[in-house]
């Protein structure tokens, strides 16, 4: 046998990303992933490429694509030089980026709990040691080498931090040499009134990393996201995006660019949430009709997910196992736990790409099940637990 | 200042990827990188995407593509099914892959010296102890853990192995567990009758990755390549691929599919490969007639470079401050150099992008310099060393 690096005892598959190819079959209702509604790719144009695109191009992205992404973080409060934004293959090469950026074996990395799982397995990969953090941040003396958050409609919880806590994770960031590494792919996906400013924007000095998608509101398959960072990890991140990729496909950044360009986008944008917004209504009835005596959940203000916590007693693989023999997918909990013991059984509901017949459909599956595993576990149906 | 990863101090950029930008002035002529000539790019047509290649896609790639792919690498002697084929966005990406499974601080990896500079950059980035090798491979107990060739048409040298070195490298990997990694970008640019059998097909077990890329046939701004691995390597390069960006642009995967499977690709090909043949031929012409005083090289039967030995006393570096300000680019032998003290002065030429009229303009500035930088140091002309 060949001797593999010592990192690779810590590798482990996406549970998401498994359940992939069988949620792609027409008769299977998914939750699992984070797709888009397939109906909202209709009328995306990516105009012909210009041959000079065909070439190999910069390192840190489109000089044009660069200045528009910078124009939109201005306007959202964080005031970064098109020299300071950069590209991604998608924001999933920028967590692979930092983590290369910041973490050895042992590095401490400070994170919400739960946490976004494809986060957690790049940041075990390289060996950082996971503390899972609250609104209050760390303990005197316990602070990170990394603090890695999704302030806006979490995934999975749909939590958005106020303005308060977010002030706070400055501070602290700042205060103690802390990189902050705030992950925003779903701000615009707001369906109340909510708190968005990046926390990024509050801090007056310091080492931060801020990245964005183009997966949720445009297409995940075109692989594109974009990060700006401070000035003293900009070099570095760039040197590391060449070694990954050299950089990302022209084809992506020119579909981006006409995107970003499109004066149809904002009522685009409208739709979309407005869209999204009925679903997840609608999902969070079926929800109470189907999974209301076992189980508790909030609304979440944007994003795309359901993070509902079972019945104690009522365990989400057992559940899984059985949803999935009924072409039901969704995502158990203990994946995003940042110690896997913490919390109560708990699962993820993704409420995009269902359409809302399916989420009917599939909702009553899971209810039916977990109504034969009260019965088989009578302590989780909440009435008796006093008994 | 927050605390980095301890790998961060060996992360080097490029200095190819530094010249990009500079070379892309319309005035400037660059040797420097491994560009396609641009007129090959044109009546390269995508056609319309389906929008279901808007959503998130497999992590291995699309299926079809990687058909297409497994039966390319067939009709070259390797069997391989489709399931061991992933694409990567860019062959890049498939050296950082495979040094994340294979490389810890410490660990050996055994590569032709000169190497390719963007693979030297990873692997020392991951902390490998680099080893030179030569076509006997290593000596009795220094087998190293990975070993890492471009066989055919190396990067920079354009050597082409023979049949017996491939064999007794395949049989030394196989016999002493070391990973096979061999990296084949270049293979369809060949200009003369040259062994091309892809080593890992000469092995009857063993650990083995092997690539290719779009990139010089097709389009480098696509940012596509693809990889076949041993069945024991797979699935953890599958997951680091889904760690670094889930899966590769759909948009490119759609081009590529749609290109390899045009019936006009075969006389493309002829008519590239000749296009290239003529651009060496009169490179190395002009070569004689510039440079012929002050180096040695050999005409390469494949592949994108010429690879220069300067006159002992010639310093690339110096040659390169001064051509930059004529405005002609290559790089400097060192950068391709495992160990740096190992060889005489060295530039690797693209003579790809550059047109004949422009080849001839630059080299012969390159000539003028080592005339005047001759006159400084006699004795690095040929004529006055034993003087």
């Amino acid at each position: 046998m060949p001797r593999l690096s010592t990192r690779v005892e810590r590798l482990h598959g996406s549970p998401v990303r498994a359940m992939l190819e069988a949620s792609l079959h027409p008769d299977v209702i998914s939750f699992a992933g984070g797709l888009p509604a397939p109906e909202t790719f209709a009328g995306i144009e990516i105009p012909p490429l210009p041959p000079a695109l065909l070439q190999y191009g910069p390192t840190e992205g489109e000089p044009e694509l660069r200045a528009l992404i910078a124009a939109e973080l201005a306007a959202i409060g964080l005031d970064c030089p098109a020299e300071r934004v950069m590209v991604l293959s998608g924001s999933q090469q920028g967590i692979d980026l930092v983590a290369k950026l910041c973490i050895d074996a042992g590095s401490r990395v400070a994170l919400e709990s739960p946490a976004y799982l494809a986060a957690l397995q790049v940041f075990r990969f390289f060996g950082a040691a996971l503390h899972p953090m609250g609104a209050a941040g760390w303990g005197p003396g316990a602070a990170p080498d990394v603090a890695y958050v999704i302030p806006t409609f979490q995934n999975p919880t749909g939590r958005c931090w106020s303005l308060d806590e977010r002030a706070a994770l400055a501070r602290a960031c700042e205060d103690e040499d802390v990189v902050l590494f705030e992950d925003d792919p779903y701000r615009e996906l707001a369906y109340e009134p909510s708190e968005r400013r990046p926390i990024v924007s509050l801090m007056r000095g310091g080492s931060w990393v801020y990245q964005g998608s183009f997966s949720k509101v445009l297409s995940p398959g075109l692989r594109l996201g974009f990060l700006a960072a401070s000035e003293d990890l900009f070099v570095p991140l760039s040197r590391l995006k060449q070694a990954a990729d050299l950089h990302s496909s022209r084809l992506g950044q020119w579909a981006a660019m006409h995107y970003l360009k499109n004066p149809a986008r904002p009522e685009r944008l409208r739709q979309l949430t407005r869209r999204y917004r009925d679903r997840r209504d609608s999902f969070a009835r079926a929800l109470a009709r189907h999974l209301g005596r076992f189980a508790r959940w909030e609304v979440p203000p944007g994003g795309l997910f359901f993070w509902v916590r079972l019945n104690p007693g009522l365990d989400p693989r057992a559940l899984l196992a059985r949803s999935m023999q009924r072409k039901v997918l969704f995502t158990p909990g203990e994946h995003f736990q940042v110690d896997a013991d913490a919390a109560g059984p708990a699962m993820r509901l993704n409420f995009s790409n269902a359409s809302e017949a399916e989420a009917e459909r599939g909702l009553a599956i899971l209810g039916e099940i977990l109504a034969e595993m009260a019965c088989e576990a009578p302590e989780a149906l909440p009435g008796r637990r006093s008994a």
